[in-house]
């Protein structure tokens, strides 16, 4: 694994690839995506036809596109699909005609407030058509009649997603989901995205106490989709992260579970605060992204949500300058170790027992005791914390929280200790629940 | 309902009719009061005889007075309790005889700091005579021989309290309590029983989930006689409001019920946190007015004390200063549009459930979701928040803390939501304690 | 008991004359120490032999010393153990022979910050000689040969410790606790040691509810071997303090129980909060004293440690400057009045109930309630709080605590009460477990 900044530029090559297509939550644009993340890891997709019940909601016609443009006159594109595929409202219907600059206005959404960005906008459950233009070009339409044209499809087809299952010693579950319906927009989602790949690929090649599940979904109607046909396996869900906003340079915002102090939680909240950079925990609320659906009263799971910027917060959130600018190697890669961080807590935080309970064992005589000066040192008192703590009834993170010392220097306190037949490790036995 | 000002007139008038009469623990000042109350909303009288035994306490004899004063040698009245009522010792014993001011000075009892205050004082419970002089009329006293008298009676008779019950769809009950054995003090208590008077005119035309009592008691016999009398009745109180000092222009001051964290203390502290107006929380103590006996460990009840400026904080305190220009129509009408808001989340308090608790429902397909930029709004917020939340297990005063969102916003979504078969209504079933 | 100052003065004097004996874990400097101490208070003595293994330990030979020094080429003694028992490293193994310069400083520790200070210096565990010395005798050494003289023995022998028993009316156990390994130094322990003597003196003449047991241990080894031969009476703790470092004149630090919330906890900072004196209260940590192995996770005792100057956090630790100097009679003293408020309130920490709960009773009938202008007063307000939570769920702490009133204020108020037959005492039956 290389942590010296290579790793980041392969994520960030990896949006790079990503970037063109065109998705939404259903179509071919995912399908592509997803062709292009089975090449790092391995996934299963699954296609939900169109018209298919879930929960409250229906699977709506698959989306397609092929072009689209508005010519004046002169037979000039003056707004170009194949310039951006923002430009298109995402979900627009098929049109194909000359209409008067007063019809087509009705049709354009801009942002005065920044005249050289591209809005994006999407029209899933009503029909509409509409294109998004910067300021610019809409100052710049006169008075004349515009041919307007979206090649676009909206047929029975499916809504695809995939996901990537790595099974672990127990059938206690991480899942880590990302949606993946937004066009040319960098760090919503396809930071998101890659995070997820690389860490699915991190994982590949290690042992695994828990097993693992990626989720490459279209938002909202695509999360809502995978748990009606997953209710089972969403039971076994111990600990969940969505993933999005994570590649460029603002200070991470987590928003915990609905739940608000699990496991993973607490997990995030230790790890961000070891690492010392600028962060900011949240407490649950019902917007969003999929934490939503993953944290509605039937299913109130474990699962928080990781972003750095916050939706809604940053100028060029939902716009064209969501680009490939916008999200760098450098934050890709802080946001990966985060999560691989955290992914290190939720694997190691066993409970352990000390062998025997009374007093302090003489740590002196095993070589575990460093005398150096009048301050007992990091290592020494993560030792006696975990020597003291080690009842049975605290975790690794319990005693991390506590003693104020960061995880890892408990976790490798634990092994020594344990290693020397100090303490007996109570470890979930694997497939049980705990 | 006139909530511009006209209410806050109409509650000063019912101070100004109720000020001069010369009220105490018993006697026909009370009744009088009583009388004039009901004229405005239907009260059940209730009289004590004088030495009955109410838990520790005994009804003492009833005391009733008609005039009171102290003539100098020229036969002027250099003290004159028809001037102002204040100027008896309240529960004085008669007196009627010449005496050397040496004697009379050891009866009088001034404020230094505020020479022209007549302060309040009372003697319920051992037999003393006196007067209350402004310190100018002391200071004008001149050594000669005054000829003193209160023709007072203290006799016996009865202890004398009304009710005004109003049945609701339930036996859940709210006691509002008020004070009414002060003689020409309006602050403390004329403003308590003026805003009662009020509420219970407001309650009798609404349709009514919950059930109301409003009391008019002497103060520590009056609630002590009551509780005694009706032991039964008090198990049915839910929620209670004792109302005092509410007509000055103070911060609000509300002190929670001795158990600290019931509805009531929660509805109270909504209502003040989100009208935005200074106040302050306090922490329930054993020493104020009839809470003390609500809040005695033997009851428990979930009372607390509605104030605005505090007793013993304000110098007008407990003496003529506290008249009919300190309580003012605005600062009544505030008080009682912040106890009407607290009575319609006690009212409107519901607990729902999701009919589906899976994922969101879509809100788009049935016109509940405003698109509105890209935050959402509170009308859809307070939607998903329900939705999120609406498990059972929470009421929607739990919803509107855990939210930060309003009570009467999410009471609405909460309500529009029903009506749309998303939620059912766990409301307690009626006369089923909760 | 003279509180006047005179009792510092006698704690400084016992200080005083243990100052010159070398303690060590072993050995007869302990033995000579707890003869001295066993002229005020009585002790049981207890020999533990050495090679007996206390849970995961074994008592080590015991270590006796007569003289020690380092002779330059003149017979001069430049290193002399009889100007400070501190000069050598404690539990040297005996040596006597001549050597060079270069040889000798591999064993000699100084402190270079401090150079007129000589370091306190141990090797209990792992045979080793040395001198500890000033960083100005280091200098002054030359480049000659040396004849070191450490005349030590190491041999069979035993541990020794002693406990003061002072049975009560219940077996609910205070335990109060000291080390006595230390040798010249004062605040670190012997101010621990002499506050211990005469709370136990001030007990002994008393009334007990409960029963005391002050130990006088050597650190770590001595608490654990204790710990292990007492396994049984371990249990009878409910309530403990190590004492160590209060006789400097810094502010207070009490390190909290493991459990952190237990009555010893609470009562010691109550007492600090109410004296007023700057102190702070600590989280506990296992690191420090013997509360190390009272609280470790096999016993877990409510056992707490008090402290005035931390331990490591004062520059004269572990130092010659630790001196009769450094500490006070006058610090001596404060600290011996806080362990008793804290005594007291452990002693007095009864729960009451109200004979009748309903409603306050009347307490000027009673002539306990004093009227005193708008205010309560204090002993009012006492009486109102016992009365109003003296429900037998709280006891007099819980009462302090809530009514931010001193201990002994709402103490005198119950058994002002008590007598006039207001409340019930639920004291612990003797002999029960509470």
């Amino acid at each position: 694994m290389d942590d010296g900044g290579g790793l980041g530029r392969e994520m960030h090559d990896l949006i790079r690839t990503l970037y063109p297509i065109c998705r939404s939550i259903t179509g071919n644009g995912v399908r592509t995506s997803l062709e292009i993340i089975g090449r790092a890891i391995p996934l299963k997709w699954t296609e939900v036809p169109s018209g298919t019940d879930v929960f409250d909601w229906r699977v709506p016609r698959e989306w397609n596109i092929r072009d689209a443009y508005v010519k004046n006159s002169r037979g000039e594109r003056v707004i170009d699909f194949r310039a951006c595929n923002l430009h298109v409202l995402n979900y627009s219907t098929p049109v194909k005609r000359s209409m008067s600059i007063a019809e087509l206005r009705d049709h354009l959404f801009a942002i005065p407030e920044h005249p050289s960005w591209i809005p994006y906008r999407t029209s899933y459950y009503t029909d509409a058509w509409g294109f998004c233009v910067t300021q610019q070009q809409l100052d710049a339409l006169t008075e004349e009649s515009y041919e307007v044209c979206i090649d676009s499809t909206l047929s029975e087809g499916s809504l695809t997603y995939a996901e990537c299952c790595l099974p672990g010693m127990t059938t206690e579950e991480v899942l880590v989901s990302c949606h993946v319906c937004h066009p040319s927009l960098c760090n919503d989602n396809l930071s998101g995205i890659s995070v997820a790949v690389f860490l699915a690929r991190h994982l590949l090649s290690r042992e695994r106490r828990l097993s693992y599940r990626f989720l490459f979904i279209p938002g909202t109607i695509g999360a809502i989709a995978w748990l009606a046909l997953n209710r089972k396996e969403a039971l076994s869900i111990s600990h969940g992260l969505v993933l999005t906003c994570v590649g460029d340079g603002g200070a991470f915002h987590y928003k915990k579970s609905r739940r608000g102090n699990t496991e993973v939680d607490r997990a995030v909240a230790h790890v961000l605060r070891v690492r010392g950079a600028a962060h900011e925990i949240l407490e649950f609320s019902p917007y969003g992204y999929d934490e939503r659906q993953f944290c509605s009263p039937g299913f109130n799971l474990p699962v928080g949500c990781l972003m750095r910027s916050m939706w809604g917060q940053f100028p060029e959130y939902h716009t064209s300058a969501d680009d490939l600018e916008f999200v760098t190697p450098k934050a890709l890669q802080e946001s990966f170790e985060t999560c691989r961080a955290v992914l290190d807590v939720l694997e190691g935080n066993h409970t352990y027992q000390r062998s025997d309970p009374y007093c302090e064992p003489a740590l002196g005589r095993r070589g575990l005791y460093r005398s150096s000066g009048r301050q007992p040192g990091v290592e020494n008192l993560a030792r006696l914390w975990v020597l003291n703590l080690a009842d049975g009834a605290h975790s690794l993170l319990d005693i991390a929280e506590r003693s104020g010392l960061s995880f890892s220097a408990i976790y490798e306190a634990a092994a020594e200790l344990a290693r020397h037949g100090l303490l007996v490790d109570h470890a979930p036995v694997p497939n049980a629940r705990h």
